[in-house]
């Protein structure tokens, strides 16, 4: 999907909302925990629940590999449900040297079926150029992440470590195939996102359960084309755990949708 | 495997030899080419050959995910192959927040069987402690990486990034639980890398194809106790692409064993 038709779908839904697949089968409503398919029928209960009022879902590996070939499979299935006006954002943070990111750019895009991956930086250059050379697909390299770790390193030197990734990553590619993952939960570090990255798209995690509010985001981190995609993973797939989940997830993210369509109309862009 | 355990191995096989099951399907020998268990086949005879020479085996994940489910049942079954007296690595530069850290590392010790995994540190603390939290399995951490691309943000800052990521690390686990990744293919770095691990051992990968050598890493990096696990992939699986592949495979890799033995009994090791 490409930057124009990812912001004509944002209009068009009147949302920037990611919902993050991190399907926990230790989580799931218990009528669907010894289904021989659970992380499949999981998946697709919330995304026929929840389709039109997002942009892009976001299954993050590390749920799935925990079974194995079995997860991949699932995983597999899940994304090929996907409607095409989502963007699939495999978040894999993977990041290697030379050829074995391109392997990795080949599981999450070929594979898998995912438009976009997110990306480590720590390995450089070679690590990152590999998964931009995927035409027509998104790269997402962690920036400032929303976890309380990301102080240990990601502030380190002069400039921070996250504006020295931003600045050569904005030398590899370009606001058509490049975005970062800045957490909502430090709103004010976005002034600073804006400063080394003032078009491109940022993926926001932490809203909801780890702390951070749409409102912030928006304020610190929206562009005039909109700029953003906030996930929310728990506070929408977890809202439940009865055999009405999937309905549940729905009005969760509807109350996102809602909250999202009323900012875009305040900043006039819808 | 502990780490007197490993200490114990490598006297006994004269060898700390690593060698990387980067298995690519575009590069193994024709006539396996069209396996239909290839993945596993060619790792197969890899491991039957070489497996009394070497202390570890090393598969990157890309090389499997990049086949989807597929290629994750290929490489669960092939390191069901591997002898308990070799370690397990698997190469995967994983990192994530916290509990998403932990179902990796449950991908990984658990559902793979792998004895250690590597783990890349961009997101800090919480994104390493899940995968130390499991007993008598090793965290490899990268530190000093064997690709160009290291320069971009690895002596970022002061003290350099790559110092700052060891320090850090070295507060959270110790030394019979924690490994650094660190490249032959800048032996000069090992100073500043022993100067902070001074103990610890290393993985080290860049020798061979990549241009660093043994006798290096081993003048810049070797301990007491050997501190010193070298990686050979290419140099090793690919040294052949006849149906004499593994025994062709083996005599490199007793080359490299041969010398390892020499080495390890210049410093009165064995």
């Amino acid at each position: 999907m490409t930057r124009a038709a990812l912001i004509e779908q944002i209009k068009a839904k009147k949302s920037f909302l990611c919902i993050g697949l991190d399907t926990d089968l230790d989580k799931i409503p218990s009528h669907l925990k010894d289904h021989p398919d659970a992380l499949f029928e999981f998946n697709k209960a919330i995304i026929e629940a929840t389709s039109d009022l997002c942009v892009a879902y976001k299954p993050n590996l590390a749920f799935y590999e925990r079974y194995g070939a079995k997860g991949w499979d699932a995983l597999e299935r899940s994304i090929a449900l996907i409607p095409k006006d989502c963007l699939v954002i495999a978040d894999a943070k993977r990041g290697d040297i030379g050829n074995t990111s391109k392997y990795y750019a080949e599981a999450m895009f070929n594979q898998l079926g995912a438009d976009a991956i997110t990306v480590a930086p720590y390995m450089g250059e070679d690590s990152v150029r590999p998964f931009l050379e995927f035409e027509g697909k998104w790269t997402i390299v962690l920036a400032m992440t929303s976890n309380k770790g990301a102080a240990d390193f990601q502030w380190h030197g002069s400039p921070e470590l996250f504006r020295q990734v931003i600045r050569k990553c904005c030398t590899w590619g370009n606001e058509d195939q490049l975005m970062f993952v800045v957490g909502a939960t430090r709103p004010e570090g976005f002034k600073a996102i804006r400063e080394e990255a003032p078009e491109h798209f940022l993926l926001v995690p932490g809203v909801g359960a780890q702390g951070g509010t749409v409102e912030d985001v928006v304020k610190y981190g929206m562009t005039k084309d909109v700029g953003l995609l906030i996930n929310s993973s728990r506070g929408i797939i977890y809202a439940d755990s009865t055999p009405d989940f999937a309905n549940v997830a729905r009005k969760k993210a509807l109350q996102l949708q809602e909250t999202m369509e009323a900012l875009l109309k305040d900043r006039g862009i819808i």
